[in-house]
């Protein structure tokens, strides 16, 4: 198999991390330069017809994109450690804390730093910065909302590390690389500490 | 089981139809008003802490959020007809064509209308018009790529009806109602034609 990746982006670094828990080794990983526009040419097109990276080729020539598409299907070849869930109620609540992370902190980062950051203005056209600021200041109670869970419990699915954890982790490196974003920054301790217990994991330094 | 939904909503109509495809009987429906706030009451938050809608009551008293992560949990319950696929590897290209649909199609009609409707102000504070006829411009090109997915295979995964047909149907339904986007007017005549087969389906009249 082969991963088309992109480096710094999170998404690529979700799967990355992802493939780094399970131990799975022998998928090689290429590059797509995004800058370079590498994922608008026909021949990337054909594999990513959204012009998305990450994509798994498959040893049989199918292109799997989106991320936790992609996690599935490892998961389903990788059973062990189990990061999704093993039956269908727990996928269900696993999916849930995942698709909060995705769906707010993570999108509202992207949103905040794509649409306000001179490096991204390669990728996001137009850029709306007055948008993304405005993210960015949801993004703050989105955070306090995950700090008060946290408070609750010890990750973000429940009482053990699951795709959620990644999720939210690659989502807080992007914003405190870009955008100098961090829960400690704006008094939240218990994401803080989560985010840290997570750093100090092997798949952090994917 | 009880589902808290938002009349017009399209998040809650993907469950509610998922909900029909099944022929599951027997969940309340229970209306919850936006408009009137009640998605910030602390009885609600208390269920759903991100304000959101649909969330599913099960009967132990936990609350399941997340469109998708219900859905998951329905098909673990009432397995027949399979509508999200049966092992890993269908389920990962399903989940693959259905974030497709939702993070390009859905995502971007959302923004278009939250961003821009009047009646949309109540919910999206503040609204960004330049951002949301932005995103009504990128909508087109991305409605262009599932018209060609469309000329390829009759259903947005592939040779058989499943989530996806019910996240792109009640994305154009939502668009149309509010925005009056169809693809007919714009050309797309394969996204059409699949738009009214699933028009057709019992479950499209919820």
């Amino acid at each position: 198999m082969k991963l088309l990746s992109a480096h710094r982006a999170p998404n690529p670094r979700r799967v990355l991390m992802f493939i780094a828990e399970k131990g799975i080794t022998g998928i090689e990983v290429v590059n797509v330069d995004l800058n370079a526009g590498a994922h608008r040419t026909p021949e990337f097109l054909a594999k990513s017809p959204l012009a998305k990276v990450p994509a798994l080729e498959l040893d049989d020539g199918r292109v799997l994109t989106e991320t936790r598409a992609i996690c599935t299907y490892l998961e389903g070849l990788y059973p062990g450690p189990n990061l999704m869930g093993e039956d269908a109620t727990t996928r269900a609540f696993i999916e849930m804390a995942d698709r909060r992370v995705e769906l707010t902190l993570l999108l509202q980062i992207a949103n905040a730093i794509r649409h306000t950051h001179p490096g991204l203005a390669a990728l996001e056209q137009p850029q709306f910065a007055d948008f993304g600021r405005s993210q960015g200041e949801k993004l703050l109670e989105t955070a306090k909302v995950f700090d008060q869970l946290l408070q609750q419990q010890a990750w973000m699915a429940g009482e053990r590390f699951s795709i959620a954890d990644i999720t939210a982790f690659c989502a807080l490196e992007f914003a405190r690389g870009l955008i100098k974003f961090t829960p400690a920054r704006n008094g939240l301790q218990a994401l803080q500490a989560w985010r840290d217990r997570v750093a100090e994991r092997p798949s952090a330094a994917v």
